[in-house]
Protein backbone atom coordinates (compact mmCIF):
# COMPACT_ATOMS: atom_id res chain seq x y z
CA UNK A 1 0.00 0.00 0.00
CA UNK A 2 2.57 2.90 -1.13
CA UNK A 3 1.36 5.88 -3.28
CA UNK A 4 -1.19 7.96 -2.34
CA UNK A 5 -4.24 8.15 -0.40
CA UNK A 6 -7.78 8.52 -0.29
CA UNK A 7 -9.39 10.62 2.02
CA UNK A 8 -13.51 9.77 2.43
CA UNK A 9 -14.13 13.77 3.46
CA UNK A 10 -17.70 14.17 5.62
CA UNK A 11 -18.60 17.69 4.21
CA UNK A 12 -21.77 17.63 6.93
CA UNK A 13 -24.91 19.45 6.19
CA UNK A 14 -23.66 21.93 4.03
CA UNK A 15 -22.70 25.04 5.55
CA UNK A 16 -18.91 25.39 5.25
CA UNK A 17 -18.76 27.07 9.21
CA UNK A 18 -19.79 23.68 10.44
CA UNK A 19 -17.30 21.51 8.66
CA UNK A 20 -14.19 19.46 10.58
CA UNK A 21 -11.22 22.11 11.06
CA UNK A 22 -9.71 18.62 9.05
CA UNK A 23 -12.17 18.59 6.27
CA UNK A 24 -11.51 22.29 5.84
CA UNK A 25 -7.78 21.83 5.77
CA UNK A 26 -8.11 18.85 2.94
CA UNK A 27 -10.47 20.48 0.91
CA UNK A 28 -8.29 23.70 0.84
CA UNK A 29 -5.34 21.50 -0.54
CA UNK A 30 -6.96 19.29 -2.09
CA UNK A 31 -5.19 18.53 -6.24
CA UNK A 32 -7.64 15.81 -7.21
CA UNK A 33 -11.10 16.08 -6.00
CA UNK A 34 -13.82 13.23 -6.64
CA UNK A 35 -17.84 13.51 -6.27
CA UNK A 36 -20.71 11.85 -7.17
CA UNK A 37 -23.64 13.64 -8.78
CA UNK A 38 -26.43 12.58 -11.47
CA UNK A 39 -25.59 13.29 -15.13
CA UNK A 40 -26.32 17.05 -16.25
CA UNK A 41 -26.27 18.69 -12.48
CA UNK A 42 -23.20 20.19 -10.30
CA UNK A 43 -23.84 17.94 -7.72
CA UNK A 44 -24.76 18.98 -4.03
CA UNK A 45 -21.38 18.04 -2.64
CA UNK A 46 -19.59 19.85 -5.32
CA UNK A 47 -22.17 23.47 -5.02
CA UNK A 48 -21.07 22.79 -1.24
CA UNK A 49 -17.01 23.08 -1.99
CA UNK A 50 -17.47 26.06 -4.07
CA UNK A 51 -14.51 28.68 -3.65
CA UNK A 52 -13.13 26.52 -1.19
CA UNK A 53 -10.70 23.80 -3.29
CA UNK A 54 -8.12 24.96 -5.16
CA UNK A 55 -9.13 26.48 -8.75
CA UNK A 56 -6.19 24.02 -10.05
CA UNK A 57 -7.73 21.18 -8.66
CA UNK A 58 -8.23 18.16 -11.09
CA UNK A 59 -12.13 17.04 -10.46
CA UNK A 60 -13.46 13.51 -10.83
CA UNK A 61 -17.34 13.89 -11.23
CA UNK A 62 -18.88 10.22 -10.95
CA UNK A 63 -22.26 10.03 -12.73
CA UNK A 64 -24.70 8.19 -11.22
CA UNK A 65 -26.16 5.60 -14.38
CA UNK A 66 -29.11 5.41 -12.62
CA UNK A 67 -30.91 7.16 -9.69
CA UNK A 68 -34.85 6.70 -9.94
CA UNK A 69 -35.20 5.50 -13.81
CA UNK A 70 -35.40 1.64 -12.32
CA UNK A 71 -36.43 0.30 -9.06
CA UNK A 72 -34.17 -0.50 -6.22
CA UNK A 73 -36.02 -3.78 -6.17
CA UNK A 74 -35.06 -4.30 -9.92
CA UNK A 75 -32.05 -7.00 -9.98
CA UNK A 76 -30.31 -4.39 -13.12
CA UNK A 77 -30.32 -1.80 -10.57
CA UNK A 78 -27.75 -3.75 -8.31
CA UNK A 79 -25.84 -4.23 -11.34
CA UNK A 80 -25.83 -0.82 -13.09
CA UNK A 81 -24.48 0.35 -9.63
CA UNK A 82 -22.09 -2.49 -8.87
CA UNK A 83 -19.74 -2.07 -12.46
CA UNK A 84 -20.63 1.95 -11.70
CA UNK A 85 -18.75 1.80 -8.31
CA UNK A 86 -15.71 -0.90 -9.48
CA UNK A 87 -14.97 1.60 -12.15
CA UNK A 88 -14.89 4.56 -9.88
CA UNK A 89 -12.58 3.01 -7.08
CA UNK A 90 -10.53 1.76 -10.32
CA UNK A 91 -9.94 5.18 -11.57
CA UNK A 92 -9.34 6.33 -7.60
CA UNK A 93 -6.49 3.70 -7.17
CA UNK A 94 -4.72 4.32 -10.45
CA UNK A 95 -4.63 7.93 -8.95
CA UNK A 96 -3.19 6.90 -5.79
CA UNK A 97 -0.76 4.20 -7.33
CA UNK A 98 0.62 7.58 -9.33
CA UNK A 99 1.57 9.00 -5.33
CA UNK A 100 -1.57 11.02 -5.93
CA UNK A 101 -3.87 12.20 -2.93
CA UNK A 102 -7.31 11.83 -3.61
CA UNK A 103 -10.38 13.95 -1.76
CA UNK A 104 -13.53 12.80 -2.31
CA UNK A 105 -16.62 14.93 -1.12
CA UNK A 106 -19.14 13.21 1.19
CA UNK A 107 -22.65 14.92 2.07
CA UNK A 108 -23.19 14.72 5.78
CA UNK A 109 -21.42 11.38 7.44
CA UNK A 110 -19.55 9.28 4.95
CA UNK A 111 -20.48 6.09 7.02
CA UNK A 112 -24.08 7.14 7.46
CA UNK A 113 -25.90 6.20 4.56
CA UNK A 114 -23.04 7.57 2.45
CA UNK A 115 -21.89 6.39 -1.28
CA UNK A 116 -18.84 6.76 -0.60
CA UNK A 117 -18.94 3.78 1.38
CA UNK A 118 -19.71 1.59 -1.81
CA UNK A 119 -15.80 2.74 -3.16
CA UNK A 120 -14.67 2.10 0.66
CA UNK A 121 -15.53 -1.17 0.84
CA UNK A 122 -13.12 -1.64 -2.79
CA UNK A 123 -10.81 0.04 -2.11
CA UNK A 124 -9.92 -0.74 1.54
CA UNK A 125 -7.80 -3.39 1.68
CA UNK A 126 -5.79 -2.17 -1.29
CA UNK A 127 -5.50 1.44 -0.98
CA UNK A 128 -4.52 3.65 1.68
CA UNK A 129 -7.58 5.03 3.12
CA UNK A 130 -9.02 7.78 5.87
CA UNK A 131 -12.78 8.77 6.72
CA UNK A 132 -12.92 12.41 8.32
CA UNK A 133 -16.47 12.00 10.20
CA UNK A 134 -18.46 14.83 10.00
CA UNK A 135 -21.89 15.98 11.16
CA UNK A 136 -25.16 14.63 10.42
CA UNK A 137 -27.46 15.98 7.74
CA UNK A 138 -29.89 15.11 10.75
CA UNK A 139 -27.47 17.10 13.33
CA UNK A 140 -28.15 20.22 11.06
CA UNK A 141 -31.77 19.46 10.84
CA UNK A 142 -32.30 19.30 15.03
CA UNK A 143 -30.52 21.98 15.28
CA UNK A 144 -32.49 24.26 12.94
CA UNK A 145 -35.89 23.29 14.54
CA UNK A 146 -34.27 24.87 18.08
CA UNK A 147 -35.11 22.29 20.15
CA UNK A 148 -33.34 18.92 21.06
CA UNK A 149 -33.61 15.56 19.85
CA UNK A 150 -33.51 13.53 22.88
CA UNK A 151 -33.71 13.70 26.46
CA UNK A 152 -32.49 11.36 29.11
CA UNK A 153 -33.92 7.48 28.10
CA UNK A 154 -35.42 8.55 24.95
CA UNK A 155 -35.07 5.94 22.17
CA UNK A 156 -34.08 7.56 18.93
CA UNK A 157 -34.78 5.69 15.60
CA UNK A 158 -33.84 6.63 11.99
CA UNK A 159 -36.01 5.33 9.17
CA UNK A 160 -35.63 5.28 5.55
CA UNK A 161 -38.76 6.39 3.25
CA UNK A 162 -37.46 3.19 1.05
CA UNK A 163 -38.88 1.45 4.03
CA UNK A 164 -42.67 0.11 3.29
CA UNK A 165 -45.63 1.79 4.78
CA UNK A 166 -46.23 -1.01 7.30
CA UNK A 167 -42.68 -1.14 8.25
CA UNK A 168 -42.60 2.79 9.12
CA UNK A 169 -45.77 2.95 10.73
CA UNK A 170 -44.62 0.29 12.82
CA UNK A 171 -41.26 1.52 13.99
CA UNK A 172 -42.48 5.00 14.48
CA UNK A 173 -45.01 3.43 16.90
CA UNK A 174 -41.94 2.08 19.28
CA UNK A 175 -39.80 5.04 19.53
CA UNK A 176 -39.51 8.33 21.54
CA UNK A 177 -37.78 10.44 18.82
CA UNK A 178 -37.69 9.58 15.24
CA UNK A 179 -35.94 10.78 11.74
CA UNK A 180 -37.09 9.57 8.96
CA UNK A 181 -34.23 10.29 5.89
CA UNK A 182 -34.76 9.25 2.40
CA UNK A 183 -38.07 11.05 1.61
CA UNK A 184 -38.03 12.06 -1.87
CA UNK A 185 -40.91 10.61 -3.78
CA UNK A 186 -42.10 8.75 -0.68
CA UNK A 187 -43.13 11.75 1.10
CA UNK A 188 -46.70 10.86 0.88
CA UNK A 189 -46.71 7.35 1.81
CA UNK A 190 -43.68 8.49 4.95
CA UNK A 191 -46.79 11.21 5.97
CA UNK A 192 -49.43 8.41 6.15
CA UNK A 193 -47.02 6.29 8.08
CA UNK A 194 -46.68 9.68 10.48
CA UNK A 195 -50.79 9.57 10.58
CA UNK A 196 -50.81 6.11 11.62
CA UNK A 197 -48.48 5.84 14.33
CA UNK A 198 -50.15 9.38 15.29
CA UNK A 199 -46.90 11.19 15.27
CA UNK A 200 -47.95 13.48 12.29
CA UNK A 201 -48.95 16.14 14.18
CA UNK A 202 -45.38 16.48 16.25
CA UNK A 203 -43.54 16.02 12.90
CA UNK A 204 -41.10 18.54 11.75
CA UNK A 205 -39.83 19.07 8.09
CA UNK A 206 -36.01 20.73 7.33
CA UNK A 207 -35.32 21.35 4.00
CA UNK A 208 -31.30 22.18 2.90
CA UNK A 209 -31.00 22.00 6.77
CA UNK A 210 -27.86 24.63 7.72
CA UNK A 211 -27.80 25.93 4.26
CA UNK A 212 -29.02 29.36 2.85
CA UNK A 213 -31.87 28.64 1.58
CA UNK A 214 -32.86 26.46 4.72
CA UNK A 215 -36.51 26.01 5.99
CA UNK A 216 -38.17 24.87 8.89
CA UNK A 217 -41.64 23.86 8.94
CA UNK A 218 -44.08 21.76 11.58
CA UNK A 219 -45.95 18.73 9.13
CA UNK A 220 -49.55 19.79 10.34
CA UNK A 221 -48.73 23.40 9.34
CA UNK A 222 -48.86 24.76 5.58
CA UNK A 223 -45.58 24.34 4.30
CA UNK A 224 -45.87 25.89 1.00
CA UNK A 225 -42.90 25.09 -1.31
CA UNK A 226 -40.92 22.74 1.23
CA UNK A 227 -39.85 20.16 -1.71
CA UNK A 228 -38.86 16.57 -0.07
CA UNK A 229 -35.49 16.24 -2.02
CA UNK A 230 -33.17 17.77 0.77
CA UNK A 231 -35.63 17.32 3.41
CA UNK A 232 -35.63 15.44 6.77
CA UNK A 233 -38.35 14.27 8.88
CA UNK A 234 -38.10 14.66 13.27
CA UNK A 235 -40.08 13.93 16.06
CA UNK A 236 -38.86 15.18 19.17
CA UNK A 237 -38.54 12.86 22.41
CA UNK A 238 -40.60 13.84 25.15
CA UNK A 239 -38.13 12.45 27.85
CA UNK A 240 -37.05 13.23 31.30
CA UNK A 241 -35.91 16.96 32.16
CA UNK A 242 -34.99 18.27 35.69
CA UNK B 1 -32.91 40.30 24.64
CA UNK B 2 -30.03 43.38 24.51
CA UNK B 3 -26.25 41.81 25.57
CA UNK B 4 -24.23 39.21 24.98
CA UNK B 5 -25.19 35.80 23.34
CA UNK B 6 -24.65 32.35 25.23
CA UNK B 7 -23.26 29.87 22.84
CA UNK B 8 -23.74 26.17 23.46
CA UNK B 9 -20.48 25.15 21.40
CA UNK B 10 -20.48 21.18 20.51
CA UNK B 11 -17.23 19.91 20.93
CA UNK B 12 -17.61 16.34 18.90
CA UNK B 13 -16.22 13.18 19.84
CA UNK B 14 -13.06 14.94 21.34
CA UNK B 15 -10.29 15.50 18.79
CA UNK B 16 -9.95 19.38 18.41
CA UNK B 17 -8.94 18.57 14.46
CA UNK B 18 -12.78 17.40 14.35
CA UNK B 19 -14.57 20.37 15.69
CA UNK B 20 -16.13 22.20 13.55
CA UNK B 21 -14.89 25.68 11.85
CA UNK B 22 -16.94 27.86 14.02
CA UNK B 23 -16.41 26.05 17.08
CA UNK B 24 -12.56 26.48 16.85
CA UNK B 25 -13.29 30.29 16.14
CA UNK B 26 -15.74 30.59 19.33
CA UNK B 27 -13.60 28.93 21.17
CA UNK B 28 -10.19 30.52 20.27
CA UNK B 29 -12.23 33.88 21.27
CA UNK B 30 -14.28 33.02 24.27
CA UNK B 31 -13.79 35.57 27.02
CA UNK B 32 -16.01 33.53 29.32
CA UNK B 33 -16.38 29.66 29.01
CA UNK B 34 -18.65 27.50 31.30
CA UNK B 35 -18.51 23.83 31.39
CA UNK B 36 -19.92 20.80 33.34
CA UNK B 37 -17.89 18.58 35.41
CA UNK B 38 -18.15 16.29 38.42
CA UNK B 39 -16.81 17.62 41.80
CA UNK B 40 -13.08 17.88 41.86
CA UNK B 41 -12.76 16.54 38.50
CA UNK B 42 -11.03 18.65 35.76
CA UNK B 43 -13.99 17.84 33.81
CA UNK B 44 -14.14 16.08 30.18
CA UNK B 45 -15.21 19.00 28.19
CA UNK B 46 -12.58 21.42 29.33
CA UNK B 47 -10.09 18.63 28.89
CA UNK B 48 -10.91 18.62 25.37
CA UNK B 49 -10.15 22.53 24.75
CA UNK B 50 -7.16 22.56 27.03
CA UNK B 51 -4.71 24.60 25.05
CA UNK B 52 -7.54 26.01 23.13
CA UNK B 53 -9.21 29.19 24.98
CA UNK B 54 -6.83 32.11 25.53
CA UNK B 55 -5.26 31.56 29.12
CA UNK B 56 -7.23 34.94 29.97
CA UNK B 57 -11.08 33.81 29.49
CA UNK B 58 -12.91 33.56 32.79
CA UNK B 59 -13.90 30.17 33.42
CA UNK B 60 -17.07 29.18 35.27
CA UNK B 61 -17.44 25.48 36.20
CA UNK B 62 -20.69 24.05 36.55
CA UNK B 63 -20.13 21.14 39.38
CA UNK B 64 -23.04 18.59 39.28
CA UNK B 65 -24.77 18.22 42.84
CA UNK B 66 -25.08 14.52 42.26
CA UNK B 67 -24.17 11.93 39.62
CA UNK B 68 -24.65 8.25 40.41
CA UNK B 69 -25.29 8.76 44.07
CA UNK B 70 -29.16 9.00 44.23
CA UNK B 71 -30.53 6.62 41.78
CA UNK B 72 -32.49 8.97 38.84
CA UNK B 73 -35.83 7.23 39.87
CA UNK B 74 -35.62 9.38 43.31
CA UNK B 75 -37.90 12.70 43.31
CA UNK B 76 -34.95 14.21 44.73
CA UNK B 77 -32.24 13.55 42.12
CA UNK B 78 -34.66 15.89 39.78
CA UNK B 79 -35.16 18.52 42.45
CA UNK B 80 -31.52 19.08 43.28
CA UNK B 81 -30.60 18.57 39.19
CA UNK B 82 -33.55 21.37 38.63
CA UNK B 83 -31.96 24.11 41.33
CA UNK B 84 -28.42 23.65 39.98
CA UNK B 85 -30.11 24.39 36.20
CA UNK B 86 -31.49 26.78 37.41
CA UNK B 87 -28.52 28.55 39.71
CA UNK B 88 -26.05 28.10 36.76
CA UNK B 89 -29.33 29.35 33.82
CA UNK B 90 -28.69 32.36 36.17
CA UNK B 91 -25.35 33.21 36.05
CA UNK B 92 -25.27 32.69 32.96
CA UNK B 93 -28.04 35.07 32.40
CA UNK B 94 -26.48 37.80 34.38
CA UNK B 95 -23.21 37.58 32.23
CA UNK B 96 -24.97 38.24 29.17
CA UNK B 97 -27.09 40.95 30.94
CA UNK B 98 -23.69 42.91 31.69
CA UNK B 99 -22.46 42.88 27.70
CA UNK B 100 -20.80 39.39 27.69
CA UNK B 101 -20.71 36.64 25.58
CA UNK B 102 -20.58 32.74 26.85
CA UNK B 103 -19.06 30.14 25.38
CA UNK B 104 -21.16 26.60 27.22
CA UNK B 105 -18.75 23.47 26.18
CA UNK B 106 -20.76 20.67 25.03
CA UNK B 107 -19.15 16.94 24.84
CA UNK B 108 -20.44 15.93 21.57
CA UNK B 109 -23.95 17.53 19.68
CA UNK B 110 -25.44 20.06 22.40
CA UNK B 111 -28.45 18.35 20.82
CA UNK B 112 -28.75 14.39 21.24
CA UNK B 113 -28.40 13.74 25.04
CA UNK B 114 -26.45 16.51 26.05
CA UNK B 115 -26.80 18.48 29.32
CA UNK B 116 -26.50 22.00 27.89
CA UNK B 117 -30.25 21.41 26.89
CA UNK B 118 -31.16 22.21 30.75
CA UNK B 119 -29.76 25.75 30.33
CA UNK B 120 -30.71 25.78 27.08
CA UNK B 121 -34.59 25.42 27.74
CA UNK B 122 -34.21 28.00 30.98
CA UNK B 123 -32.55 30.37 28.61
CA UNK B 124 -34.15 30.58 25.25
CA UNK B 125 -36.60 32.86 25.82
CA UNK B 126 -34.94 35.29 27.88
CA UNK B 127 -31.52 35.54 26.49
CA UNK B 128 -29.54 35.26 23.16
CA UNK B 129 -28.71 31.30 22.61
CA UNK B 130 -27.03 29.90 19.48
CA UNK B 131 -26.54 26.47 19.34
CA UNK B 132 -23.74 24.84 17.70
CA UNK B 133 -24.13 21.45 16.02
CA UNK B 134 -21.23 18.63 16.35
CA UNK B 135 -20.00 15.80 15.19
CA UNK B 136 -21.82 12.85 17.73
CA UNK B 137 -20.02 10.72 19.74
CA UNK B 138 -21.37 8.11 17.61
CA UNK B 139 -19.98 8.97 14.50
CA UNK B 140 -16.41 9.39 15.94
CA UNK B 141 -17.13 5.59 17.46
CA UNK B 142 -18.42 4.38 14.00
CA UNK B 143 -15.67 6.29 12.40
CA UNK B 144 -13.17 4.39 14.54
CA UNK B 145 -14.22 0.90 14.05
CA UNK B 146 -13.44 1.25 10.56
CA UNK B 147 -16.96 -0.17 9.07
CA UNK B 148 -19.89 1.86 8.01
CA UNK B 149 -22.99 2.11 10.58
CA UNK B 150 -26.21 2.11 8.08
CA UNK B 151 -26.40 0.58 4.33
CA UNK B 152 -29.69 0.92 2.10
CA UNK B 153 -33.10 0.45 3.92
CA UNK B 154 -31.57 0.05 7.27
CA UNK B 155 -32.96 1.13 10.47
CA UNK B 156 -30.62 2.14 13.28
CA UNK B 157 -32.00 2.54 16.96
CA UNK B 158 -30.13 4.45 19.46
CA UNK B 159 -30.75 3.41 22.82
CA UNK B 160 -28.67 4.62 26.64
CA UNK B 161 -28.10 1.76 28.74
CA UNK B 162 -29.82 3.33 31.79
CA UNK B 163 -33.33 1.29 29.99
CA UNK B 164 -34.83 -1.42 31.54
CA UNK B 165 -32.94 -5.11 30.19
CA UNK B 166 -36.52 -6.23 28.64
CA UNK B 167 -36.67 -2.43 26.92
CA UNK B 168 -33.30 -2.91 25.62
CA UNK B 169 -33.43 -6.35 24.38
CA UNK B 170 -37.02 -6.11 22.59
CA UNK B 171 -35.45 -2.77 20.98
CA UNK B 172 -32.26 -4.71 19.76
CA UNK B 173 -34.16 -7.29 18.31
CA UNK B 174 -36.06 -4.67 16.24
CA UNK B 175 -33.35 -3.01 14.30
CA UNK B 176 -30.90 -3.48 11.85
CA UNK B 177 -27.88 -1.22 12.94
CA UNK B 178 -27.57 -0.34 17.16
CA UNK B 179 -25.88 2.64 19.10
CA UNK B 180 -25.42 2.14 23.36
CA UNK B 181 -24.85 5.06 24.67
CA UNK B 182 -24.69 6.29 28.67
CA UNK B 183 -23.35 2.32 29.10
CA UNK B 184 -20.88 3.54 32.75
CA UNK B 185 -22.43 0.89 35.17
CA UNK B 186 -25.43 -0.72 33.25
CA UNK B 187 -22.38 -2.13 31.26
CA UNK B 188 -23.48 -5.90 32.24
CA UNK B 189 -27.22 -5.23 31.89
CA UNK B 190 -26.82 -4.03 28.04
CA UNK B 191 -24.29 -7.04 27.74
CA UNK B 192 -27.43 -9.64 28.96
CA UNK B 193 -29.48 -7.45 26.49
CA UNK B 194 -27.31 -8.07 23.29
CA UNK B 195 -26.42 -11.73 24.27
CA UNK B 196 -30.68 -12.28 24.26
CA UNK B 197 -31.11 -10.36 21.18
CA UNK B 198 -28.16 -12.53 19.42
CA UNK B 199 -26.26 -9.43 18.94
CA UNK B 200 -23.51 -9.75 21.27
CA UNK B 201 -21.03 -11.55 18.45
CA UNK B 202 -21.65 -8.49 16.09
CA UNK B 203 -21.41 -6.06 18.46
CA UNK B 204 -18.38 -3.60 18.97
CA UNK B 205 -17.39 -1.18 21.75
CA UNK B 206 -15.25 2.02 21.44
CA UNK B 207 -13.64 3.70 24.62
CA UNK B 208 -12.25 7.43 23.91
CA UNK B 209 -13.27 7.72 20.76
CA UNK B 210 -11.46 9.83 18.27
CA UNK B 211 -9.28 10.87 20.96
CA UNK B 212 -5.25 9.69 21.37
CA UNK B 213 -6.47 6.68 24.08
CA UNK B 214 -8.91 5.87 21.50
CA UNK B 215 -9.45 1.90 22.27
CA UNK B 216 -12.17 -0.57 19.55
CA UNK B 217 -12.78 -3.51 20.20
CA UNK B 218 -15.06 -6.33 19.27
CA UNK B 219 -17.46 -7.53 22.65
CA UNK B 220 -17.10 -10.88 21.95
CA UNK B 221 -12.90 -10.76 22.10
CA UNK B 222 -10.50 -10.10 25.19
CA UNK B 223 -11.42 -6.22 25.45
CA UNK B 224 -9.34 -5.98 28.67
CA UNK B 225 -9.07 -2.96 30.16
CA UNK B 226 -11.45 -1.62 28.28
CA UNK B 227 -13.85 0.76 30.86
CA UNK B 228 -17.38 1.46 30.18
CA UNK B 229 -17.55 4.85 31.42
CA UNK B 230 -16.68 6.57 27.95
CA UNK B 231 -17.67 4.11 25.85
CA UNK B 232 -19.91 3.55 22.77
CA UNK B 233 -21.51 0.54 21.86
CA UNK B 234 -21.80 -0.57 18.24
CA UNK B 235 -23.77 -3.17 15.85
CA UNK B 236 -23.16 -2.37 11.76
CA UNK B 237 -26.23 -2.79 9.76
CA UNK B 238 -25.87 -5.27 6.94
CA UNK B 239 -28.28 -3.55 4.49
CA UNK B 240 -28.38 -3.40 0.51
CA UNK B 241 -24.99 -2.66 -0.83
CA UNK B 242 -24.09 -3.00 -4.84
Amino acid sequence: MSGGKIYGVGLGPGDPDLMSVRADRLLRNARHVAFFRKPGRTGQARKIVNGMIPGDAIEFAMEYPVTTEIPVTDPRYNELLSVFYEDCAAHLKTLTENGEDVVVLCEGDPFFYGSFMHLYNRLRDISKVEVVPAITGMSGAWTATGDPITWGDDVLTVLVGTLSEDTLTERMTQTDALVVMKIGRNFDKVKRALKRADLYDRAWIVEYAQMPNQRVCKLSDNCEGITPYFSIILVHGQGRRP
